[in-house]
């Protein structure tokens, strides 16, 4: 089928297949609004603390305030809408002479609202958007659940002013690193200055850390940002793990030299080296289920289309839902590039640049999703996460399950970034009735 | 041998091998000496119609007159030398009531005297100053040849200043380009006015050929700037032919993406396409006897190491010999670039930049060059050159034919370039020889 139509037991969902338009429809609007607010002229830009995010975190905020959230911003300036639980009396012994209110758990639901340069609409928003429109279809019935629903909007994901990812998500894990303070912009400003400026507080940012004794979970919606599911014509998927990744700089030292008179049998090509390289990592990565592995920069020295290059350098992108495979894989890639390298008499160096560990998904949460996405198409679809989101840093305090909307010709990071509003539609009827059945099992 | 020892016959050609160490040492201080005439601070660079090139030229006309030369710049600022033909007197019936004195041949000689940036002190001086030494044997003996010599000092070759080949030598061959007089150097100052301020006429160039009919032809003494003779332990080699040349600009365009989220086999990697090019070119090259192949320049777009590279522009640089080989061998690498990119689905673009057919050394001139090399080393090699040089041009007037000395490592264009002094001097003995043979045979 082209498109996931609504089975019979979707009517138990949702009051009538017409709600989900109409919430669609809205979310559809309110991403068109969001991307008009940029800090560029004519392309999306909304990166951290700046005029942009102020006004969109404003715009947000007053989305929040129509489907019944108390809204707050918290110190680093992530914008946290709070839906609350429905009001418990349950006794709980605390002492010995006293009865005390349970206080209820919260649901954290969400994404972020910064964006990359001329970027596209859907990228964080809409994930922020689609929890937005589950708490105002609860709060136009009115329907309050056993657990109170936080959505947030993360101030920082993309991490494009100070080179720093999940910036909003890491405080609220109580990852942040305070040396990061210290970090200049392009125009100088110290991001310490530029949190108090947005109304922040660099001094709160360690005591930020949320409770997790207080947490059911983080749940969020993004687009896949990758081909997958509209290959497999499914609109929604559900996410196993975040991949972990590897980035390492790799060189190959051969020797520069006149392209007309040095004979092909005495040339010490890094080039041709790093070209053998580049295919036998292309083979590998086919080879390994579930492993890409990326050459995305390549830089030839000298570089002048008469001199037989002498050192080539590259970068290697390596990322696996296993750790240990991705390891394994990164071993046996530099173990290829040392043999390459040593067959043609050359040097080769391997400058490890960054590694992060997988997270996986949370099984419960991701299997309540998981049955919530059958209920709306006919395949579960389930995937890992080659791109890092705000799931994989909350994933240090709470369970964290994340669900995948379609986006046209795997498309993201870009203009013509988009998902249908027919796929925004099941993505809101998926949480919705995710939403109903943990709060039936709470 | 590491060396080449003068065998008992060399005593024929010159009074005594110290008289060859002795023209070699001179030799190697006026290259040093020419070494420090530069127009930037710390290292060598002598380009076009500049204060260093004025100042080098000057030197080398002290030198010139000290040889018993006559000493002239011609309109593009050509340096040369006239070294006159004994006096003749046989009768040429020229009407029927005079007799005329027959005007004497030129056998023109030399080398460059401008540099690359940052250059060696060898290429190009050492072929001026190899002819210079051989005219001071002949003005200290004294002695005059049947035909005069004319040891040219050209203006330009390395183009560095204008992007322009050969400026110096194409005058003199009649193939100047008047349109190139408009050309604009780094500084916005045109050709035509750097002719004119270095004391040349822009006016006269298109009458500055010389007269093929007055010119026995053009030797050319050159470090091979390449490690063919180092590795054959040879000190010098005779050229018999400028390989031709093609360069090309080819451009595979396949798709970018996401280096996390797009599965390694829903990519369409330029890079890869390019790598397996690359390989390939590496291949047919060693396949392909005096073919060199050479991609310099790779540029990966969009060049980030988390997305996958959509379009990878490199260059091909593509020299021979034959210029019928050279063309097949282009063909069979774009219908190999072809193939690749369809078998990938991609596109490929194959953009000629330019093409310079093969200039093939006149076979009398070079025989006689060999037989003096065979008088000096064991072995006589004869090697086409891969790279350009002043004789190319001259070719379209006269006779050429080039000798080969072995240079350390194969490096030119580098601050390390390096000839030994013996090796200068076997190179000296042997033009002196080959002025022997010629004015024997004339």
């Amino acid at each position: 089928m082209r498109r996931s139509n609504l089975p019979a037991d979707g009517m138990r969902i949702a009051s009538s297949a017409s709600e989900w338009e109409r919430l669609a429809a809205t979310v559809m609007q309110r991403l068109e609004a969001l991307g008009k607010i940029t800090d560029e002229r004519g392309r999306l830009t909304r990166t951290f603390g700046s005029p942009a995010m102020r006004r969109a975190n404003e715009l947000v905020a007053s989305w929040m305030r129509k489907a019944g959230m108390t809204v707050r911003r918290d110190v680093i300036g992530n914008l946290i809408g709070d839906y609350a639980a429905q009001s418990q009396k349950s006794a709980v012994p605390s002492s010995k002479f006293q009865v005390q209110r349970a206080i209820p758990k919260v649901l954290l639901l969400g994404s972020h609202l910064d964006t990359v340069r001329d970027a596209g609409k859907f990228d964080g928003p809409l994930g922020v958007l689609v929890a937005l429109a589950c708490v105002q279809q609860l709060n136009d019935r009115p329907s309050r659940l056993p657990f109170a629903i936080d959505v947030v909007g993360f101030a920082d994901e993309e991490g494009v002013r100070y080179s720093t990812a999940y910036l909003g998500s890491s405080v609220l894990a109580g990852k942040f690193d305070r040396r990061d303070l210290k970090r200049r912009d392009a125009n100088g400003i110290k991001m310490e200055a530029a949190i108090r400026s947005f109304g922040g507080h660099p001094e709160a940012l360690a005591r930020a850390r949320l409770n997790p004794d207080r947490l059911l979970g983080y749940v969020e919606v993004h687009i896949e940002q990758g081909p997958v599911l509209e290959q497999k014509d499914l609109a929604v998927g559900v996410v196993t793990a975040i991949d972990g990744q590897t980035r390492a700089q790799l060189t190959f030292i051969g020797r520069a030299g006149h392209a007309g008179t040095t004979p092909m049998c005495l040339r010490s090509d890094a080039l041709c080296a790093a070209a053998e390289f580049v295919a036998a990592v292309e083979v590998f990565g086919r080879k390994k289920r579930g492993l890409v592995a990326t050459i995305g920069k390549l830089e030839v020295l000298p570089g002048a289309s008469n001199v037989i290059p002498g050192e080539v350098r590259l970068s290697l992108d390596v990322r696996h839902a296993g750790d240990d495979r991705r390891r394994e894989a990164c071993a046996a890639l530099r173990k290829c590039g040392q043999l390459i390298a040593s067959k043609r008499k050359m040097g080769f160096q391997w400058q490890p640049v960054n590694e992060s560990p997988a997270v996986q998904c949370d099984r419960r949460l991701s299997d309540l999703l998981g049955q919530a996405v059958k209920k709306r198409q006919e395949h579960l679809l389930c995937l890992p996460s080659g791109a890092g989101h705000d799931a994989a840093a909350l994933a240090a305090i709470t369970p964290v399950a994340m669900l995948f909307v379609r986006c046209k010709d795997g498309l993201s990071h870009h203009p013509a970034e988009h998902a249908s509003k027919e796929d925004v539609g099941v993505a809101i009827s998926v949480l919705a009735d995710f939403l109903k059945q943990l709060a039936s099992r709470s």
